[in-house]
């Protein structure tokens, strides 16, 4: 993050009713894929073209590969080895949890694959995945080991920044306290033993731009915990309400952005790219000044 | 389920380690696959030729299949239409959860696909899904909007079978209760509108097998809802265990079983395809005269 200056994720999350209309160059694809497919990833390449310099991470929706079928999972490859060349981490989106074998067959599946008797299954080779971990701490264990055996890392959600995240997730509990606050609880502990020079751990939490008013607990709660800001632009979020996600330093907040930065050009005469680019550049621009100064502050 | 005398579920939840030997017949493919996703598709085959009579439907679990990556969904795509051919419904067990849009997403996935401008995209075709319904009702309301479209339904996490379930699920609340009865209550809500002539709801639960002490109030908190219950078997549950959720009628309760089903031959000298037979009639036969006790007595 230090070196792109930059702690802007690029959501990857085509709705394939809404596309960037494509050249021909971005939509050169290793596999033979079927018509959406190809569209969808011809619009995610030039989005990563577009936007790469001003971020540093992409993050997959997998909702959106996974409506494409067995075509999603040969785009998602490819976007993960396009993400790589262009510098990018990779945050597999998909927000899994189950019983514990089950755990590990999505970690192995979105990390580094798993060697069988009939043969060698590649992972998605993410750096980051997203966990539910409503089903307790043995459905958040398998993604960690898998994780730490890869060298990469988890976000567990913890308060998510869509309107019904009041519905559970803001409970009181009996004990005192809310349910999201147990699970910052659960992010903490689990991530003790994996907090690594820069004072990180590498279980960090999903917790929502929208409702910016829980950054500061949030951030006591888990103190060496990365967060994942979804929600600025098209969800409500503002990028200068998220302070007290940079308290443990500049890496402390992955600030994700996707409706808002691919739909850039509706509200303007630019071309997509071009409206992309800006819209990239000026949340880095504005994240990085508010770390700088939260970070001085903290 | 009348006409096949039958709740039991047979979960397909293939670990590529511990694979059925199948022959040719088991392996033929209408799309060419990799050697592991063949084998995993042979097995798979194999397991639903040996206990489809006794069965009233599959559970695709849904992990096992994205670690085979692309061909994953290829396989998926297959054991559907062999599942439709020997008569049983299909359950997506993926447990996804996520803000609306994305939501809607999975959901066209995993019911009936969706138009685009640049193509159809085919769905799975399930039968029900599973959700998880941490982030509140409107992660879970696309899903039953799709699934009214499809003439399908939907099963949300309540209370689930692994340990780790105490950790959050069975928090109290400060107004009383657990987490996990507010969850009941969710569910019961948003079924209402989708009660069916049989008095059961297109809305229902998962409510692991593992710890039956919670079935009484969890059909006193959702008295329309069918009750997925996984956990029988490898993970502790019993058969004789479960007469509360068939207090609507024979069909509210499925019965899930995965490893003692196709792993049933490890404990004795049947061969896999005979000891699984076997194992399913006997989950079927309890189960049955269970529900006929049990709805007697309701």
């Amino acid at each position: 993050m230090a070196e792109r200056g930059s702690q802007v994720v690029l959501g990857l999350d085509p709705d394939p009713r809404r596309l960037w209309p494509v050249g021909p160059a971005s939509l050169r694809s290793g596999a033979p894929l079927g018509p959406v497919a190809a569209a969808v990833l011809g619009h995610c390449r030039a989005l990563i073209d577009a936007t790469a310099p001003a971020c540093v991470a992409v993050k997959l929706q997998l909702a959106r590969f996974e409506v494409l079928g067995a075509d999603g999972w040969l785009a998602m490859a490819e976007l993960v080895a396009d993400a790589r060349r262009s510098g990018l981490l990779v945050i597999a989106d998909g927000k899994r949890g189950d019983i514990d074998v089950t755990a590990r067959a999505y970690a192995d599946a979105l990390f580094g694959g798993i060697d069988t008797p009939h043969g060698w299954l590649d992972g998605l080779g993410a750096d980051l995945v997203t966990v539910n971990p409503l089903m307790g701490t043995d459905a958040v264990e398998p993604f960690i080991t898998a994780a730490r055996e890869a060298g990469a890392g988890v976000l567990a959600l913890v308060r998510t920044s869509n309107p019904g995240a009041a519905d559970i997730e803001d409970l009181g509990l009996d004990g005192g306290g809310t349910v999201w606050e147990r699970l910052a609880t659960m992010v903490d502990e689990l991530g003790r033993s994996g907090i690594g020079a820069s004072g990180l751990s590498d279980v960090g939490a999903v917790v929502g731009a929208t409702a910016p008013g829980h950054l500061p607990r949030a951030r006591e709660l888990m103190a060496h915990a990365a967060f994942l800001l979804p929600g600025v632009g098209a969800q409500g979020g503002r990028v200068q309400d998220l302070a007290a996600a940079f308290a443990p330093g500049r890496a402390g907040g992955l600030v994700s952005a996707s409706r808002s930065i691919a739909e850039a050009h509706r509200s303007g005469a630019e071309d997509p790219a071009t409206a992309a680019r800006a819209e990239a550049e000026r949340l880095r621009e504005s994240a990085w000044e508010l770390s700088d100064r939260a970070g001085a502050s903290a």
